[in-house]
């Protein structure tokens, strides 16, 4: 419990209503979208609606020595916004102003409690778009994709988040508000800050304002479905779409375990009797995207699928429903989902697929995969359930093994997830312990007193002990 | 003068044929390709092969507290390879090996010696492209331009160096060579240490192998010229291209103070009656390239310019030559050319290119501006004489203004050469005392000693006394 001269000061910056301490309501905290992690409630929520509100917390924990959890919509699939330690979460839903868009320079300055939809239903009108869309970009905030650089489906063609941040206010550990970068294409004003705080997980400072770089939108776009019989031939058509220098807006797929429950949950029409479907959409002007779908057509014919292309909307929004749906039906199969985030390079795709196979074969597991084919960022997901002890204990195993089998395949622990508090222990494996170090050494420098999301991602006050 | 035996040391470490003291041969590494800079040699070169010996290289600086410049080919602009506190330069230039090229992940690496022109001409029969293309590409060494972070004539459609590393091994000032990022397109494990160390300028790190994302060398280009009798003109079309939603892969400008120069020393042709060229390059399929091309044209047209479409390789090739002469041409007229780097975001460039104009009025100064007018990102260049004191001060209060304007314009200090030597005592302007702070905290953690290129961006070590 926070002392409650703590509490009072709390109010006196943010007014009583945005300071919660009743346990019922602190409890919706304690937890976030991740399954199979600890849960722990915060002591206090506050919602400040301001930069200046979010120094002057910041400084009153600093003074007191309180732990700070940032936290967007929670949506996270690390862990990351647990608040392990208790002391504070600092929601930032009421820091939700789209503080400007410029047509012009083809920028959007925004809070940090902005969702990424409402971000793009504003910019539509001008015709411009803000690529990254990670599958929860419906309710997710901007501040929380920033923190934890989400992906998405869009990533093959236009990459993440930290390639559309061009600028950032943040309030550092002491309270103290910094910015970096801004409006200009090219920066190179010193380190890159921008992309150090994008992705630092809440642990280095809090996100308060966000300068996002923004594109045209396409005008056209071409959707297909390829069904393979084996996993081979949809690895083989990946590859062989990129090597033909086609790069999609977004390649997917589904295995038969995927496909199967997202079947029995939902009647989209997948074919239940493949191994694999990839979901492939071209976009861009009408000339290319032509060009683009006849060359996918072709090497996937060749690599033994069967294309079918989307006649109009409906199809198509058929299509991406299907996949939508993929981790929300594995989800209802069985009472605990553990989603990975494994990745390898595009050419170990194959591989990678077959391996998950064989590990939820060894460790008797049903494993469904599903994710972003074109860039390599595979979800396999375990279907498990929490109580029983013994499978559990497979499954732990089978997670280790699939990491291994990525990083040994020169992949990486995380394509888009983040560390967070579900994989910080298996850091060392893709980083070594002088990479560890050097992560440890940046945190210590900015958080010294280590009370920014503690207990995440690095190892810093008393983990240490 | 360094210890008799701590060059026997190195001599074993490296053979001495690696290892150079004379003073003659010392000289040239007493300056790089940034003009008006004070001058310093270091009491040894280094050349080492491997990352092993940079390794070993470095744990001996550190052992005997020896500072350590790392340098490539010295082509920066920002003073940043001066060896201004003497002790150890540390050419790359011999581990200049081309390891991988990947065509199917479309991935190079590479150690820091290659020129970036080298590794292009090794992809392209692959039919791929590494686009980054500093007006030193080559000479300019890879380990160089990811360490200034460089950017180039294609940054407004590709980006620059920041966009296309995907891994790096960096040995930290202990002397332990860590590695960070991959092959995967997509990987948030942890801070994201490789833009850290890309633009770090030597200062946190030595890069010693570089894994960089190429991309498909676009099939079909068109170039153009557009002429312009004000700079209001030409301004209005860069914004209204882009407003169209035409991204380039180049729209360079030189003003008339450079195009005169140009066309004085090389006789290209240039309309020197004329206030502002623009070069303009659209690229792709051919389909979208000649789509692009019209549109461009329309908006020269209505903005009072006029267009000419190069018809053929060898004029495209004219145009690009009398572009590349812009900075040699004007440092032939006067003795010392002070080369400056201040970018706006691109609805600022008439603004900011008037205000030049009139900076140059007011001090009575020769400013020739030519740059990268898409991406904001502009090269106003002073023809002066180092020796004329009366008139350096003049320069320098002008380079003063030309920043506080590029600042106030909501730009930066550098868009694309970095801070070095040159402009650490401006970046307060930029990111405040506490942006400061944070850097110094950075360099503070990763090299306490102060070793790595001390003296370059952030104080550190002796200039805090």
């Amino acid at each position: 419990m926070l002392d409650a001269r703590v509490i009072r000061t709390l109010k006196s910056i943010l007014g009583s209503e945005n300071v919660v301490t009743a346990k019922e309501d602190l409890l919706c905290y304690s937890f976030d979208a991740t399954a199979g992690m600890p849960e722990h409630a915060p002591d206090v929520l506050v919602t400040p609606h301001s930069t200046e509100q979010v120094s002057a917390v910041m400084k009153t924990a600093a003074r007191h020595r309180i732990p700070v959890y940032p936290r967007g919509a929670g949506t996270n699939l690390s862990g990351g916004t647990i608040p392990l330690r208790g002391g504070l979460v600092l929601s930032t839903l009421k820091m939700n102003k789209i503080i400007e868009i410029d047509p012009e320079n083809l920028i959007a300055v925004v809070q940090p409690g902005v969702v990424i939809q409402h971000l793009n239903e504003a910019v539509a009108p001008y015709g411009l778009l803000y690529p990254p869309d990670p599958g929860s970009m419906a309710t997710a905030t901007m501040g929380g994709s920033v923190a934890e650089c989400s992906g998405g489906l869009r990533g093959l063609k236009y990459g993440v988040t930290r390639d559309y941040v061009m600028g950032l206010e943040v309030v550092l550990a002491s309270g103290e508000a910094v910015r970096f970068g801004g409006k200009t294409v090219k920066n190179v004003t010193a380190y890159d800050m921008v992309r150090l705080f994008t992705g630092s997980e809440g642990t280095l400072g809090i996100i308060t304002e966000i300068t996002v770089r923004l594109i045209p939108a396409p005008p056209a776009r071409v959707t297909m479905s390829a069904i393979f019989k084996d996993l081979t031939g949809a690895g083989r058509s990946i590859e062989g779409i990129i090597k033909n220098k086609v790069i999609p807006a977004t390649m997917e797929i589904m295995d038969r375990v995927t496909m199967e429950t997202v079947e029995n949950h939902a009647r989209v029409g997948l074919p239940i009797q493949a191994e694999a479907i990839l979901l492939i959409e071209v976009d861009g002007i009408p000339e290319v995207v032509q060009k683009e779908a006849s060359i996918v057509q072709e090497v996937v014919a060749k690599n033994g699928g069967e294309v079918r292309v989307a006649a109009n909307d409906q199809e198509r929004d058929r299509l991406w429903a299907a996949r939508r749906e993929a981790l929300p039906a594995l989800a209802q199969k069985r009472p605990t989902t553990i989603l990975e985030d494994a990745t390898v390079p595009r050419s170990k795709i194959t591989e990678m697929l077959l391996a998950i196979q064989e590990i939820g074969r060894r460790y008797n597991l049903i494993i469904g995969t599903f994710g972003h084919a074109g860039d390599g960022n595979l979800h396999p997901t375990i279907l498990t359930d929490a109580r029983d002890r013994e499978e559990m204990e497979r499954v732990h195993k089978a997670v280790d093994e699939i990491f291994k089998t990525a990083i040994s395949l020169g992949g990486t622990l995380s394509g888009e997830h983040g560390i967070g508090l579900a994989k910080s222990r298996y850091l060392p494996w893709e980083i070594g312990t002088g990479g560890v170090n050097v992560l440890k050494k940046i945190k210590e420098a900015l958080d010294p007193q280590c009370l920014l999301n503690p207990g995440k991602m690095v190892a810093c006050g008393e983990d240490q002990k």
